[in-house]
This record gives structure tokens, C-alpha cells and sequence, in this order.
């Protein structure tokens, strides 16, 4: 069997194999993404991002083990699944989209040592994606992997941005549900509204809804939401969950929020919508990497390092240079 | 006087103008850009990054407010600079790298509120950089003002992002000195660990150091420094300092900081270094967008929406379609 063959037979080692080729980019991920290619299109795919410090990792894990315990979980997947995802409820793929850090790898040990408990599980798949390289590698190598886990027959994919900048907030919003989570008391303002994330949110949880501040930061997020529309779907009401991801509060809630949220785009026509959206960002984040790939091959030698020393002894100015090498297409 | 010789002249308006011009990239802006490129390469750029609700924009209000008022602060910048800049201290700009917020507006307006005691001042120019459109787009604009301001003549442009994920580490990393600011218990970790913020590091500072936690959090990024030393650049010892925005404690150190860091880059032929990694990040955002848009427009009608099509219908792959639209280069 080839890497694609096992990976829907459900071979858990093969689709961790492929995901690495898919970070790495290489030519075997390829064939093998292609080969699965038919295969995709039924998963539910969930965007969960935040600010830091708001305990996101903690609450998709409560999130993945509920869903794991709630055998009569009514996501409609349309038609049975591949072998070897089956389980007492819904099979979940965790993809926790982590930045590098060289220095410490600490944080994120810690994280998915929290996720412990779930690893023994055959209905939970759980992976880090880190930055290799170059920014839009990173989105690509997450939305390929994303790929993958749908067609092993996983029934959510839950996408965890680490961050919140405007590339986890890309990333996020590739998904058909985005929950954008908040927590009380950091710092003076709602966070998530300086970093533009409501405009992407179908449901915002506050997390550590235990703790002061709690009921300003719901009231200030409904107030932000004004009439509690959507900013992308004005047909659906984001509605504001209040969870506690360390005692498992309010965790029911946000999984029943995801599946109305899906029931409605279903039903409003908007999951194709959603999906197209997804296709496009793919393959332009694909044609964008390979546009460049073409270019530097094309290049001469020493080309693009004297373009760059045109523009530093200030003889020339960089779109002058841009354009000069353009034309090598 | 065109736009270019109205920002050299010292023109507050011309040059805010120009800026709107680099954001929408209009070929006004294109060609004024190019006339002042050889007016460029004289600013000292230091970005400042770290998680949200740190307290940046105040700490980078402190940070400009010390500037001005320090008239004997001793950044070399080699030669006199432009009329309409000068005044007591140095002279300062401030881009503040925000995504779009179209809920509020409110934080982004506090934030500048809190720099109103700035703004009555010719020696300072503050300015919110919005994301238009798409991601690439926020890095090229965010670089263009930079050159603008160097040109105009600010003896130190500092650039703050809002949010701290990968595109706006991408921004910061940019700089010749990048302060990554943290806070006291914001959350569990230290969250600039978490965020890959330390590698690219050459000032620490742990804001709000008079709340509870600020020795620790001191203690920690100490210990994830291990020697001190920048990944970067091992002959740096990467400084921890201790600072209150709001009282104003701190703030001197951290200019003598960004100062050291100056020094040390130019005496360690590093600064050669660094201007040659911005331009080079510079040429390839452009190159990006430059070979992304000439395709567009080779496309015939209706191209790239046929090959999503074929993608949502499962007859083919992204990569397949990313490959046949190459071709049309």
C-alpha cells in the first residue's frame, strides 16, 4: 500500500508521515495529498483562535473529549466514514498551528502534555504545526494537513491558532466555523477586539469565566457584536459562550454552538460558500509559492543578490528592480 | 513641488498623505517612493512586538515622549537631516502596524488618544497602519512608510504591532533592533516564549513590572535566554529591562538599550547586515505581488474560477490546477 492507501485504511502512523512530507513539501506529500483529493470535503472544520494567555489549547482539548463522550452528537456527516476513526462518539483532529521557538519548545511541550489524556484515544489525532521557513508555507502546510485529517475520516478539525496576528487570523478564517476566544482582565480592553477577530467570529466564548471580569468582558463583546450579527453571515447570531475549559463549564454550550453553526450553513446554502472561500485561499497561497519557485529557478546566478545591491547603494529603487525581475517570467 | 520634494521640504501633510498613497499602492505613491530612495537609509528602525495587552502603544508613547525631551541623546545618524524635523531631541515617528477592526475603531482610538500629548509636537509623526486587503499587502505598505519616513527625515522610526503573530514578527524582524515587550501574568507561560518572539529579540523589556509576577517573569526570559545571548547575533547580550509605561520608570534604560544595540551593530558592520535582510524582505514582498497580479491579468476570463470549480467538484487537485495556471506565466 502507498502512503495515500494507508492513510485511509486509517493507519495513524501514515498520516503523521504525511503530514510531515506536507510540511516539508515534498514530492511524495504531493502525490499523496493528490491521491487523497477525492476523499475530502466531508470534514466540519473549525477555527479557534485568541489572543495569548487566553487558554485556547485547554479548551479544544475539553472540547475533544467531550465530543469523544457524547455518543449521540449530531453532526451530520452525510455518509459513513473510513475505517479506523470510529469510536464511542465523533472522531476530532486537533491542529495546534505553533510558531518555532528554538528556545524553549517548553510552552508548547506543556500544551500537549495537557492533551495527555487524549492520546490514547484512536478517535483523536493530535499535531503541532510549526513555521518551517517562510510565512505563507505555513498556511499552506496547515490547510494541506487539514486536507489529510478529512480525508482519514475525521469528523471535526479543530485548527488552533497559537497566536493572534494576522496570519493565525488568516489561517482561522479558512475554516468553516471560527470560534474566537476571549478571556477577563487582559489588559485594559477586549483584546480580540484590537486584533480585528470579531469581524471573523461565528461564536465567541469568554474562557476562564470563573475568574473577575467575566461578566464586563460578555457584556462588552455583545456590545462590540451590537445586534449580535455576524459580520460575514448577517443571517446568523453570534452567540457568546461562557466556558470555564479547567472545570469543563460551558464546554457542552460551544459544541452545541459549532453544530447550530453548521445546521445553519448548511441549511442557508453558505457551507458551499465556505468552501469555495477555502478552495480559492489554496490555491492562491499555492500558486503564489510556485510563481516565486518559477521566478528564482528562471534567475540567473547572482541576479537577485545585484538587484539587491542596486537598491542598498541607492542607484536604483526596489519596484524598479521588482519590475526588472518580473520580466524574467 | 510634487509630492516627494513637499515630504523632503518637511511638509506633515504631504508626507501623511503619501503614506495613505503606499497603503492603497497607487502610482503616485510608487513614483514619489522612488524619488525619495535616495533620500533613505538613515533612520534608525527598531520594531517593538510582544503578545496583546502588554501596554506597547503606551510603552512606545514613553519611549518618544524620553526622545524629545533628551536633547543631548546621543543616536549617531552621520550627517544633518532635513528641515522640519529638527527640535529639542530627537526627532520620532511612530507606525502603528493595526488590522482592521471595522467593530470598533475603539481600541485602535484609545491607543491614539493616549498619544495625544504627542501629537502637538513637529518633531513627531504617529501613524496607524491598516490591513488592506490582503496579508502581503500590510508588509509591503508597512515597509514603504518606513522609507518614507526615513526620507522625510526621522532620526528614529518606530514600528509597533498590534497583534503578535507570524506576519507581525515578520514585521518587527524587519527592524535594525527589535524590542519584544512582555508583561506580568499573562496567563501561565511567559507568552513571548510561546510566540516565537524571543528569537528575534535584541531588547527585552518586562512592562508593567510594578504588578505582581514582574520578578519572575524577569527570572524566566533570563532562563530562556540561557546566556543572554541573541539568536541573532552572538556577540549581543540580549538586555532584560524593567519598565512601567504608565509611570514612566524604565524608559531611559530602554533607550540606552536601543542606543547600545545601535552602536554595537554599526561597530560589528551588523547594521550593513540588517539593511541588506530589510531590503531583501522588501524586494520579495514586492516580487510576491508584482508576479501574483501580472498572472491575473494574463488569465483569460474566467480561469482561475473554472479551475476552483473543477477543485469543489473533485475532478482535480489544487496543486494540479496551481501547475496548469503557472503555465500561463
Amino acid at each position: 500500500m502507498d502512503l495515500a492507501q494507508q492513510v485511509l485504511a486509517g493507519d495513524r502512523r501514515a498520516l503523521a508521515r504525511l503530514i510531515t512530507h506536507l510540511e516539508n513539501d515534498t514530492p511524495i506529500g504531493r502525490a499523496a495529498l493528490a491521491a487523497l483529493w477525492p476523499h475530502t470535503g466531508r470534514a466540519h472544520v473549525a477555527g479557534v483562535t485568541g489572543p495569548s494567555g487566553v487558554g485556547k489549547s485547554t479548551l479544544v482539548n475539553e472540547i475533544a473529549k467531550h465530543l469523544r463522550s457524547s455518543p449521540l452528537s449530531p453532526l451530520p456527516t452525510g455518509e459513513a466514514r473510513g475505517a479506523g476513526v470510529r469510536g464511542e462518539g465523533q472522531t476530532v483532529a486537533i491542529v495546534a498551528v505553533d510558531p518555532t521557538s528554538p528556545f524553549s519548545g517548553g510552552a508548547i511541550l506543556g500544551d500537549r502534555i495537557r492533551m495527555r489524556d487524549l492520546s490514547g484515544d484512536p478517535g483523536v489525532f493530535i499535531r503541532s504545526m510549526a513555521t518551517r521557513g517562510r510565512l505563507g508555507g505555513l498556511a499552506r502546510a496547515t490547510g494541506e494537513a487539514v486536507r489529510a485529517l478529512d480525508a482519514a475520516g475525521f469528523d471535526l478539525i479543530l485548527v488552533e491558532t497559537v497566536g493572534a496576528g494576522q496570519s493565525e487570523v488568516e489561517i482561522a478564517r479558512t475554516a468553516h466555523s471560527v470560534i474566537v476566544v476571549e478571556a477577563p482582565g487582559l489588559g485594559d480592553d477586549i483584546q480580540a477586539g484590537k486584533a480585528g477577530l470579531l469581524e471573523i467570529a461565528d461564536i465567541l466564548v469568554v474562557n476562564k469565566a470563573d475568574q473577575p471580569g467575566a461578566d464586563e468582558a460578555v457584556r462588552a463583546l455583545r456590545g462590540m457584536l451590537e445586534l449580535g450579527r455576524s459580520k460575514r453571515d448577517s443571517d446568523w447570531d453570534v452567540p457568546v459562550c461562557r466556558a470555564s475549559a479547567l472545570s469543563g463549564q460551558g464546554i457542552a454550550e460551544i459544541v452545541q454552538a459549532v453544530e447550530a453553526h453548521r445546521a445553519h450553513l448548511a441549511a442557508a446554502g453558505q457551507l458551499a460558500a465556505r468552501e469555495r472561500e477555502r478552495v480559492v485561499e489554496e490555491i492562491r497561497a499555492l500558486l503564489s509559492e510556485a510563481l516565486m519557485g518559477r521566478l528564482m529557478t528562471r534567475l540567473a546566478n547572482g541576479q537577485f543578490d545585484a538587484a539587491v545591491e542596486r537598491v542598498l547603494d541607492r542607484t536604483s529603487d526596489p519596484r524598479r528592480e521588482v519590475e526588472r525581475l518580473a520580466q524574467e517570467t
